[in-house]
């Protein structure tokens, strides 16, 4: 875009701007905490960017800042790959192989320095192993937990989803960020009492 | 929220992650860039906070992983004061005293040091002074300058917008990101000679 005036790696970078920009039409189950409607992945990135810089300081391990960059890539790929509910077991199997697919697309777009930055940190993201990326998932699996809490358990109980589902689903945040896992405890407890969550496996 | 599980601290960050969501309904003028609705100010501060990552080589002065969390919070302030239209004149009289507001009501939902920080990175986004918030500005001028571009100038008509406005709206990318002045030029000049754009002041 703009070639004819930009040198190529720059227009290369505003045609990804405009790409990236089909982020905010993919939508995850997950309700907006007023439950007025789904929300998407751009705006659930942003709101995990910001959640990032907040509980910076219960993550000592982690480079807070490097996760906010992570999380602000860590969906791109569901541009072109889709978003899968957590706990479809037939969608996620072909999961990981989409997502590559999609991600050789994506940032094949930008220049080759950038791209490799944003795919770094994604396939950091993805492996979930360093201190950083299970601060990331740790913000990633709350988000959704907190607002499935706000909204009655909209999406557990759509899903069907029992409170050992929800409990696996949630362990990054044991070793990314600890301080919180009582909430995550408190929620679970909650949800199964109000009949949001099966009890059970 | 989480009270009775979490330090009073870290309860504040979680009660202030849930206020933080009503970003996601603020909705702004400009498009998506397929033209299918407004954007909201979460997703716009998501696509800003990703175009920092991508930029980021073309502003050597400014450091881009700051004004990567600037652009995060830079729209937070209208959860309670709602976004102005960047060519309403009579909008724009009463904005400062109304975002300073905002800022004293959300900044105060966090923990002291937290919100001080956060409230920190707005000001300085807000002052426009330093090669960081001049790139984060940037950022914020080019990303709906490009979407009005994609969408056959929707907003730009709706607000009967001149060219010397849009010249003037514009002007931080001259010293924040002057790599883009050249298709900033090219978008007012096609916006112009397609009618979308008015001719002069």
């Amino acid at each position: 875009m703009f070639e004819n005036v930009l040198d190529g790696e720059l227009a290369a970078c505003v045609s990804f701007t405009a790409e990236a920009d089909k982020l905010k039409q993919v939508f995850r189950r997950t309700m907006l905490a007023d439950g007025s409607r789904r929300e998407n992945d751009a705006e659930h990135s942003w709101h995990l960017a910001l959640m990032a810089a907040v509980f910076a300081k219960y993550a000592p391990e982690a480079d807070a800042m490097k996760a906010m960059r992570m999380v602000v890539v860590h969906d791109l790929v569901e541009i072109y790959a889709g978003d899968t509910f957590a706990y479809d077991v037939q969608g996620n199997e072909g999961k990981a192989a989409r997502e590559l697919a999609a991600a050789d697309r994506l940032f094949s777009l930008l220049p080759e320095d950038i791209g490799a930055g944003l795919r770094e940190l994604w396939e950091e993201f993805d492996a979930c192993l360093t201190p950083t990326a299970l601060y990331a998932a740790s913000l990633d699996r709350f988000s959704p937990l907190l607002n499935n809490h706000l909204t009655h358990g909209t999406t557990w109980i759509e899903g069907n989803v029992s409170a050992a589902q929800v409990m696996s689903r949630m362990e990054p945040i044991k070793k990314g960020l600890p301080a919180l896992w009582p909430a995550v405890e408190e929620i679970i407890r909650d949800g199964v009492e109000k009949g949001y969550i099966r009890e059970g496996d």
